[in-house]
């Protein structure tokens, strides 16, 4: 790759070290094992960034994503989704292989997994302790225990513990509301594993969200961490009050490809395809990025004021600009958005290049 | 394929080629030349499908998609993005073995462009009809006609005419919203080729949004129509008033993975990565997507009333499901789901299995 010419994702290596060495003290300092959800980078290199801090268990969001990291050499993974009954030959065939933990988010996946595992797999209860996604409720303690008798019957199944992600902490908007469902969800976590405890002294409570591992100050009865997105972080996480705009280490860089100075917009070649659709408000208005000006070596630094991408259709991006940007833009320049949502950006554009010396980085969509 | 165990991309072979026929025969009908655009299947196979109605023409969104389009045969391809003067080369190579038409969006480009062309290329002058986002207002005329006579100057640039996508047909809600922004259209371009065509008496004029083409009755003046997404439709189109739901041809296969009858709810695996993250409001919720059963051949019908996808995780789809569709789903059973925006959809999937015997056609994203 000589020149940037079409939306190419550009991953700042030096932000992603930092971002990954600060949660794997985080998790060293709290006494947590540090089990990082692969799903927003999904790169076998990126992954080898993790082992170089000494991470050797890691979480997926797919059967097919712990095939691809299982092939990549990683020994023990979580797949953090309702366990997929349909798909019981293929976690047949990675239990075989490697250490491998499942979700069971409803209780009728227990009579196929009973009947059809052929090798021992390691069993979370999912907990939703607030976002209403998946999992049962803490205080279901009857129907929870039912489950736990299940699996401990069983000799392929071995009862784990529980896992939740707070994803109700998207919703939050300061640091303070972050730790206020943080503290609930923990304070949920540590009931029933007080309730569990006496029977299965071994079992271990598993947190997963970014916003809340990302500011949290205590940890107290959590046993192991699950973030995902803090290895790039973005605007979305930067509006939620988890990260500073310069932790995040991803941008797309776009070339101008029509410049409206009447308007106050310039069009780039960037757009759902790339981005992705997601979106923020900010100040009344839909935000669709925010845009960086990229050095000749590709760096960045915070985003300019006045300036966004305000709507995206499949190819085109058009941002919002103001005069003394649009001033220093000429049509062919490249200018760099920051994403609303990074795990999604980064499965559109399927591969990163390094700003150092534009490396390409593998992303996992591209081998299927 | 045998079955089908995770998120899958279904289509109707039989609604794709009714749908192709239907806009072929309008294009006849009416007397333009139907030059698809082929943005939103991105696939040889059902290109075929056009070839098997006669088409010769056709128009693609981005350099790449035109490259794809050229090594599979096709001769005459309009791609219908601003020119990206960063592309030149690439622009140099496709227009030494194909019949090339491009768009200027912006008079900056012309320098590049005649500087740099090595062979000859159709030009189209893209007019903003009121979508607000590329081209020129049809009263900048003055604008236009030193852009014309640039482009007339030159020997390896020839002036085809005037290209509109009224994309602002998105925000109607019915066929005769649909169609005041259509004659709106035809009118402004319709004086702007007057104005034109003493001194360029071959120039065409082409218009391409699957909302007006789908809908309209009238075509005066326009020589040309590029629509792309009505090969497939989705929610949105049908929102907009421009299909009905049965011409809504593709349908993402996904496995129930957690049921909440409590919730009135079911997770199922696909998520944002599947669908995309696009959305309507509908009755004041946001959708995105609507629930059809599947056959045990894969067929579906017209969605099922009360069902409706609510959230969107990367992997999980939260469905809201009413208490007679919960009762009859079970753990492990395949629900269908209609697309909001069939061309984010299909990119996002990267290949298709037609219903009747799950041949695999292949998207140009799964090439690159």
């Amino acid at each position: 790759m000589n020149v940037i010419s079409t939306p190419t994702l550009l991953l700042d290596e030096k932000t992603v070290r930092r971002n990954i060495s600060v949660m794997a003290d985080k998790a060293k300092q709290n006494k947590v094992v540090f089990k990082p959800h692969f799903k927003t980078h999904q790169s076998v290199q990126i992954g080898q960034w993790f082992q170089d801090v000494g991470v050797e268990k890691i979480t997926v969001s797919s059967v097919t994503m712990a095939e691809y990291f299982a092939d990549a050499g990683w020994m023990d993974i979580t797949i953090a989704f309702p366990c997929n009954i349909l798909q019981i030959d293929r976690i047949n065939e990675l239990a075989a292989r490697i250490s491998l933990s499942i979700l069971v988010s409803d209780a009728n996946a227990l009579p196929v997994l009973t009947q059809s595992l052929t090798n021992p797999v390691q069993v979370y209860i999912e907990i939703d302790t607030g976002s209403d996604r998946t999992g049962w409720a803490p205080h279901q303690t009857d129907s929870i225990s039912k489950v736990v008798n299940q699996i401990y019957d069983h000799s392929q199944l071995q009862f784990k513990g529980f896992y939740s992600h707070p994803g109700h902490s998207y919703a939050a908007r300061s640091k303070s509301e972050i730790r206020k469902i943080h503290g609930d969800a923990v304070s949920k976590i540590n009931s029933l594993k007080k309730q569990f405890q006496t029977q299965y002294p071994d079992l271990v409570c598993c947190i997963g969200d970014t916003p809340c591992c990302s500011v949290a100050k205590h940890f107290e009865g959590i046993d192991e961490i699950s973030p995902g997105n803090f290895v790039f972080y973005d605007l979305m996480q930067h509006q939620i009050g988890a990260c500073r705009l310069k932790d995040i280490s991803v941008a797309l860089a776009c070339p101008v490809v029509a410049t409206y100075p009447q308007r106050g917009e310039i069009v780039i070649h960037g757009g759902a395809v790339h981005l992705s659709k997601e979106s923020i408000r900010v100040d009344g208005h839909k935000m669709y990025g925010r845009i960086v000006q990229l050095s000749n070596d590709l760096h960045w630094e915070e985003p300019v004021d006045g300036c966004w991408v305000k709507s995206l259709s499949q190819e085109h991006g058009i941002v919002k600009c103001s005069n003394e940007c649009i001033k220093q833009l000429d049509l062919g320049d490249l200018i760099g958005i920051l994403p609303v949502h990074s795990c999604l950006t980064a499965d559109a554009m399927k591969k990163y290049y390094t700003i150092n010396d534009l490396t390409e980085l593998e992303h996992m969509q591209a081998s299927l």
